[in-house]
This record gives C-alpha cells, structure tokens and sequence, in this order.
C-alpha cells in the first residue's frame, strides 16, 4: 500500500463497512445492461479516487451519531454525482481539444463524455428516489444546480482580474464547497430532522471544501504534473484568475499588472504557468491564500469540537489536517 | 401567425390553459438569479420549439380524464429535460468543430453548454422534487439514464452498416421514444394509480416518439437545409446509419455497399448526403422506412381509441397524422 492510501484507510477506518457498502453500490450502478456504456463506466470507475466525499457523509453521520441502512447509498449517490462532474470537466473546447491534440480521442471524446456525464447524474438521481426520504434528492438537485451555476460564473469570469476575494470565494464555493457541504449535511440530517446538527456540518463542508479548492488552486501554480498527478498550470493556461494571482495582481503595480495581463492573454507563450512566475513575485500572494485557508480550516476545526468525542470525529479532525498539509 | 404556430394552436388548445402555466412555470425556472446564467437560460428560451412533449402532458392527462394541478409544472420538467438534452446535443467534437468552424464559438461553446445542459437538468429534477407524488422523478431519472444509453450506443454504432433493424429501432427508441413514452405516461398516470391506462399511453408515446424519429432520419436525407430549418444530411456526415440506409444496404449488391461505406467514410467528400443519393438509389429505402413510420402511427391511433371521445383525444389523434405529414 502507498503512504496515501495508508493514510485513506486509517482515517476511513470508522466507516470502513459503510465505505464497503458504497463501493457495492456504486459499482452495481455503474454496471448497465449495454456493452457500450459499461465499457465506459469500467473506465470511469478505474478513476475512483479518494472517494472523499462519501467517506464525509458516512464519517459526519457516524461523528453526529445519525447513522441510518441508507447511508451508504447516499454516499455512492454523492460520489456518482462527482463523478459526473470529473467526467463532464473533461469536455474540451475546440481551442483546446487543437493544442492537446495528442492526447484526446479526436472522433469520440467530448460526446461521449457528455452523455456518459448525463447518465451518471441521471442514476444518482434515480438511485436518490428510491430512497425513504426525499431530503437526499431535493439537497443534490439544488446543490448540483448550484454547482453548474458556479461553473458557468467561473467560465465568464475568466481573464477577469478585477474579481474580489468575496467573488472568487462565492464562485468557488458554489463549484466547489457546495458538494462537499452537502454531503456533510446529508451525513448529519439524513433523512431527516436534526437541523441543528446538519447546519453545522453543512458549514463545516463548506469551509473544508472552500479550503479545500483554494489550496487546489495554490498547487496547480507551485508544483510539477508529477508533483499533482495531474496537469499543472491548467488554471493560468484556462485563463482562470485564482485567488494568489488575485492577491498579487491586487498589490503589484501597473506595469507588472500589465505584464499578469500578458502572460495569459499574448498568443504563442508554451508554459503560461512558469512565465507567470518569471514576471512577478507569486510569493506573497501564495503565502496570503495559504493564510486563507488555514484560517478556514480552523473554522472547520471549532465548528466539530462541541461534538461528543468519537473516531468519527477524530478523523474528521485529521482530514482538516491532511487538507492544509497537501497530503490529500 | 405562420401556418405551423396555426396548427400547433389549434392542437394545443384542449391544454391552452396549461400550456400557459407550464410556461410561466418554464420561466420561472429559467430565469436564475445569477446574470452569467441568466443571458444564457434566456438564450435557450428563445429556442423554445413546438413544446410537443409538454403539450402530451397535458393532453394525455385531459385525454384519460386525469389532470391535477401539478400537470403543468410536470410538463415544465419533461420539456426541460429536453431542453437540456438539445443543449448537449450542440457539443462537438473536435473534428466537427474544425469543419463547422464558422458557426461555432471556439472559446466557449463547448464547456457551456455542456454545464447550461447540466444545470437545466439539474433544475429538472429540482423541480420534480417538489411535487407532491415521487412518480414523476423516479419515471423521469429513469428515462434520463435510458436516454443516454440510447445515444451512447448510438455514438458506439456509427459506421455500422449490420446493424439490424430491431437494434436501430432499440437505439432510436431509447434515445428519442422514451421522453414521448414517459411524457404520455406522466399525464395519464400522475400523482399515481391509473396503471392501465398509463400503460396504454405509455405505449403511445412509445410508437409515436420511434414514428417521429424515423421520419426526421427519413427528411435528414430528402429535405434541404432551408425546407427543414435545421441543417440537412447531417446523418451520413455524423456516420448515422439511419433506417432508410438500411434498408437499402441489406438489399444491394456488394459493389454498391462499397460505395455507400466509401461516401460515409472516405475523407475529403464535401456533400456525403447528396453524394449517397448518386451512388444507390434511396427510394425504396425511404419508402420503406416511411411505411414503417405509418404502421407505427396507426398502432397509435389504435390505442386510443378505446378512450372516450374528448376534444383532447381529437388532437392527439390529429398530432399522429401532422407527424407523418410531415408538418409536426
């Protein structure tokens, strides 16, 4: 076992059956009856990643002692609907899909991304309705409208150097700390009642996903595709103004501004990422967002410390952790 | 008024009343606090189409003595689902982004639609969570995922000229029949109960959705661009083998399949629609697939004669025949 999946199955481990369950489901529902499309949802499934927002549900359910026989399919239902975004993020526009050339399947790959997206969003939703309560599919349908509207904010905004903190944040939140938000909510209150406890899990979500998202932002500037295990630079590259850049530019005279503006816009620069690095000091505003997140990651901290002690909630703690240390 | 907003007018008007508020409902809905998503919601608005699939809401319901107040909003949620399915349906890939260059936005087409799609589903199913029956979201996911299977199959089938008949008509049923199916399903049947007669009108819709989308596969191949309003010969660029090319390969000769394989397959052919025309004569193949298309239309017709004349029934039964007319 890796160090990182050691570190997954420790802090999984007060869930561990629950998390075995939510694997079940999931793979029953990825499996669909046509050879063409369990091919690709094969595919999708080889990506499993951290599957961190189920675990979430099922920990916040254990750590606020709620814990119901559906949970764990609440919590495949949530990670088929990040599924789904993974899979739709990947839909290339044609600027795009012309420099990647390499490494797209030209005749095939945005459609079927597309409807395999669909069809991932379409059973989480369907699996949501054969539930007993119905707090599982309004709380999805909302927080995945609210995603998409964040993603479509994101996209207009981009080039946008002018963005606020509190514009940057909201965006993000909605694209990114809402799913983690609702999760942790649909731990706490499914299926239903325990308002209390479910507002607070919900802004612990919310503060750990917003973190969470700013220190992915962070990443994608300092460390290598090796490093990430996924491209880096891609924000500076997608034109998306992120909170570091944000805070530089803020306080950077006009003729760095200027030379910011440059490097994402001039045509025919090979590796925006590293040229922007070349044409300010990225520090401070690393550093600052860096600040931002820990601050919020201590908000998420003091929320969990009026619950009753448990495992849950101890992992809970050391996933705050391991947020602010990169480590996952 | 042209006379195809005639015609759809008089069809409508046993339902006007709620196609008014299924409407007023589809604005609602459309109409997002964000402005980002607003300029595009607005967008799609204006593409508002026949909105045939809500009016078979309604109608269904009137038809089979079934109509509640919450018809309206479950016809908002059936066309907004196909909304969203149009959306995606713009998506490219990148081949087709380069030969269709001059009508598409490169920067942002793509990645928009993909989540203006998303959210509309999104807002679908949010809706849908508010009834007061869960029918409606459960038939509704359901006929999402079948839908997308429809078309991912599709998408895995092109180019294949042994596809059989009962195959394509599996494919375009899923990917076309089972929003008409679930919509006529929808009004017969909601809030629940009514089981026979949903069943009957789930079967309507069924023949009528197959029966519509052979005739479109059929004016793919026989209409201009300008007579249909769309762009014409799409099918045989996209590697669509629809029915009526079919029919006509099963019954050629080895050296006419090659020519046909060589017009959807070759590279550099500008018109392959006109070009299919030149090197097998399609008549028999359209004939027999607009055969097919009545025989299914007069299945339909059957089936509901057996409910009580109503001025409803009068124009279901006068859709059926705009359908093979050709004038719906």
């Amino acid at each position: 076992m890796s160090e990182h999946s050691e570190i997954l199955a420790r802090l999984f481990a007060p869930v561990e059956g629950g998390m075995a369950r939510m694997r079940r489901v999931l793979e029953e529902q990825l499996h669909e009856s046509s050879d063409a499309v369990r091919d690709m949802t094969d595919h999708v499934g080889r990506f499993r990643g951290k599957q961190l927002r189920a675990a979430l549900v099922l920990l916040c359910g254990e750590a606020s002692g709620n814990t119901t026989d559906e949970h764990a399919k609440v919590a495949a239902i949530v990670e088929m609907i990040h599924l789904a975004t993974l899979v739709h993020d990947d839909i290339l526009d044609g600027a795009e899909v012309r420099r990647r050339m390499a490494c797209v399947n030209q005749r095939w790959n945005n459609q079927v991304a597309v409807l395999l997206g669909d069809f991932l969003y379409a059973r989480a939703f369907g699996l949501s309705t054969t539930l007993s309560s119905g707090l599982c599919s309004r709380l999805l349908s909302e927080t995945t409208s609210k995603l998409c509207v964040g993603e479509i904010e994101q996209s207009t905004r981009r080039y946008d150097f002018e963005l606020s903190q509190a514009d940057y944040e909201r965006i993000a939140g909605a694209k990114t700390a809402s799913l983690y938000s609702a999760a942790c909510e649909l731990g706490a209150r499914y299926p239903g009642g325990n308002e209390r406890v479910g507002e607070l899990m919900r802004c612990f979500g919310w503060d750990l996903g917003l973190a969470f998202q700013i220190i992915d932002d962070v990443l994608d500037l300092t460390e290598t595709t090796e490093q990430l295990g996924k491209s880096a630079g891609t924000d500076v590259e997608d034109g998306k103004v992120t909170l570091p850049v944000l805070f530089v530019y803020r306080s950077a005279d006009e003729g760095t501004r200027a030379a910011i503006r440059d490097v994402y816009t001039a045509a025919g620069i090979e590796d925006r990422a590293r040229k922007l690095a070349e044409v300010c000091d990225l520090g401070p505003g690393l550093r600052a967002a860096m600040r931002r997140a820990k601050d919020l990651i201590a908000a998420c901290r003091e929320r969990i410390v009026s619950l009753e002690e448990s495992p849950a909630r101890t992992a809970l703690l050391e996933i705050t952790e391991f947020i602010t240390e990169r480590r996952l």
